[in-house]
């Protein structure tokens, strides 16, 4: 038996012993609010997690700049070993509103199955309950990106019991403002460079495949993002004195966007898909083996194919997506009056393949917009420039990141991989790219090694949304994965 | 001098003598939150107006149905004469969201100018102080439409004072459901309709012309509306690992928008002009004496002239508006999240002209929609209807009331622009149709009498937006306005 089959029989026989009380410690953790800009609560996170670390021997040094949300960075020992790796999660999380959820973001609910499909709300296990691993626990950043927490935590607690050293040292870096854009990531890995240093670094993120099989990661997209204010009257306007007289910024505003993307979801912006890096023959290779998951997914998402057919998810992954994430003006439901808004407001999400520039999207997305006849600006207009420009939009850009691809040949893969075999007992899927953005470029481009993402979390988490969820056979996985890539060969 | 100049006077020295006090008492009833939906505070609104009027010897009685908000009517003794004219104001108001008003909507604040040309919050004023009738009251419903309120009770304090008795009798109909679009005034005219016997129904709300000039109007808008909820996935998805695959419901929405109107406010639904009546010889006759309007408003309003030229506002009024009031889907701003909306919704008002059936123009609405390829429903729909159709739009209708307009040239006519006339010291302005909508449709199909309109509120008075004002001078207006009223040969 190779160390690595005994830390995975070590971390389930752990499990089975104490089940109830690692899901008592994630709704602990789960329950401390943590949306990123609430730098208060943040810190509270990262005090909680400095301390859940010192219980099993880890020192984390908390590392602060400029204000922003701390790093907690510290080592796994390996004695016996000089390969290092490194871990990476964050432990910041979306913002969350309470009105749209079952129960309370911050008030972790354990379900019986998923919500939707008919889970109820159970109490937390007690010391002697069996636990269902088709459990959820509901809470937001409980899948993202706290599980990877408790799972490393969980496996140490197993090894350490059972007497196994890791065979690999680990440096673990823990961020807290990955939500929004990890603004100070740069920073703080060229401050922290030196204690860094691994042969490749591990991205605990994202979410399993759709058909819950494993899945390591060889890419992510990149993100930005915009968000367009277009003007209409200087104030609020009552609609029957005025309507369809003053311009309404919401027809404007959607008129705006209906010119952006066809009813297919692909981009009408020009240059849009140029810069794009297309797929290797690796690559290819390895989205050829994907099990097949449009069909299941529309069905368990309540969606219609199209009558022009539908792109694969996969293919759409490999490109840049732009995406409609809100709209705002006046007052819809309870709150409708009837009055011609002052301003109508969208918020745009742009996804990153490799080779697209954050900055270079968002021109061609503003010369675009240019073309459809508004003057854009950055700041709000005065009366004179209003009285000037029939159609204003104001633009105010995030920074964003761009996307990462790591050859999926790289020679780490196997090591990873052997190590989500092991930990789940079946062959794992080798996905050239997450849909999602995570900002991994900093890594790349500070610390220079390889970059692979390792997901434990459903892919049913609704992650980012209400509802947020974690499938607790997910957290067991999760457990054994830490515990296997804790003993790689 | 007549009775009607005695009168005039009467109010003007009581206002010289009484201005602060009667500002306090304008204060004191719009301190009282007035929602229409918030039935409750609706309530403490006609018992206060109960007692106010019992205070003038004018006994209200409180007629109630169904658990509607109660409507209030009475009479004001002419014991001299046998005829008799009706008042109508309505006492509930539009919803206020406190975020958006400089301050709160239900703490009354007295401004020294309009605030947004740099008028600056002051203290009501003390007996002795001077009053500038420049300056302007700040809250919910002080002009739409409590003004007409307090300037009657001011009009009977100073006729009392001065000995002088109405010319006409009164009889008087407070509603306070006319901001949700006056459910129950059809049933309350039925119920009540040997109490409301008049010559003609004065229906005192709306503003006076954009010169500043006094109006009296001749027709009103109807109203219909319409809310549209565009369906996405069952709930909301990560946008990276989604975006650009799961139809975004916000991006439907907006092409949906987009359809509907062009970029100069011309409604692009077929037939929603069809059924119009054209203005007739009077009319057209009065649009021709109306002073131009639309430069200046555009000054006012920080708006553009369009390259393709704009329609004129008066011409306009006589036409049906198609306009989206309001937009929501997930969030912006600080709310922003990185998803794809499961719903966005449309909240759209259409204003009636002459000829136009509220149900009628709803059905040219869905209509059209159908013919962009949308599935339209009436409840959410299950999932199985989500997984068959690709775009689906919820639509929530409106029971909504036609537009009536009065013949310009109509006997009691001369009398009510004669009054107009005494008040302001001016000619007044006779409108063909008032843009706003008040359902005089009730009164005309009840009661069978003229309708006339006497506005006195200012026409820069933010109905239904936030900071709704009313300036001082038009309040004075108002007073003697009554008076005259009181008093018609």
């Amino acid at each position: 038996m190779t160390t690595q089959q005994q830390a995975v029989t070590a971390t389930r026989d752990y499990r089975a012993a104490n089940a109830p009380a690692i899901v008592r410690s994630l709704a602990e953790l789960v329950a401390l609010p943590n949306v990123s800009r609430d730098l208060a609560a943040v810190r509270r996170n990262a005090t909680a997690l400095r301390d859940a670390f010192a219980g099993r021997g880890v020192t984390l040094d908390t590392v602060e700049i400029d204000g922003a949300a701390p790093v907690l960075t510290g080592r796994i020992p390996a004695p016996r070993s000089d390969r290092r790796i490194g871990i990476y999660v964050h432990y910041d999380g979306q913002p969350a509103d309470p009105t749209q959820w079952r129960s309370h973001p911050f008030e972790p609910t354990l379900y019986t199955a998923e919500a939707e499909l008919g889970g109820r709300p159970r109490p937390l296990p007690a010391d002697d309950e069996e636990v269902d691993p088709e459990w959820r626990l509901y809470a937001r950043a409980v899948a993202d990106d706290k599980a990877p927490l408790v799972a490393l935590l969980a496996a140490l607690d197993a090894l350490q019991l059972a007497g196994i050293e890791p065979t690999r040292e680990v440096v673990l870096l823990f961020e807290g403002e990955e939500e929004i854009g990890s603004p100070h990531l740069s920073a703080y890995l060229r401050q922290l460079r030196d204690r860094l240093e691994a042969e490749a670094w591990l991205i605990c993120d994202g979410p399993v495949h759709q058909t819950r099989r494993p899945q390591v990661i060889f890419g992510v997209r990149g993100l930005t993002g915009l968000e367009l204010t277009v003007y209409g009257p200087l104030h609020e306007l009552h609609s029957g004195h005025y309507g369809n007289w003053a311009p309404n910024p919401a027809q404007q505003l959607a008129r705006l966007l209906a010119s952006m993307k066809d009813d297919d979801g692909t981009v009408l912006v020009e240059g849009f898909y140029d810069s794009t890096v297309a797929a290797d023959q690796t690559e290819h290779a390895a989205l050829e083996q994907l099990p097949p998951v449009d069909e299941d997914l529309r069905e368990a998402l309540g969606l219609a194919a199209t009558e022009a057919g539908n792109a694969l998810l996969a293919e759409r992954l490999l490109l840049p997506s732009l995406n409609v994430r809100g709209l705002a003006a006046a007052g819809v439901g309870g709150a409708t009056r009837n009055v011609i808004p002052a301003t109508a407001r969208a918020s745009i999400d742009i996804r990153l393949a490799a080779g697209n520039h954050p900055q270079a999207m968002l021109e061609l997305v503003e010369d675009h917009i240019r073309r459809q006849g508004f003057l854009v600006i950055a700041d709000d207009p005065d009366v004179e420039t209003r009285r000037a420009h029939p159609r204003i939009v104001k633009i105010t850009r995030e920074a964003g990141y761009p996307a990462v691809r790591t050859p999926v040949d790289v020679p780490i893969a196997a090591d990873v991989l052997g190590a989500a075999e092991a930990a789940a007992g079946e062959a794992v899927i080798s996905l050239p790219t997450l849909g999602g953005s995570v900002p991994l470029h900093s890594f790349s481009e500070v610390l220079g090694v390889p970059l692979l993402v390792v997901p434990m979390a459903n892919h049913d988490n609704n992650q980012h949304a209400a509802n947020e969820n974690l499938r607790l056979a997910n957290l067991w996985y999760g457990i054994d994965l830490m515990a296997a890539l804790l003993t790689m060969p």
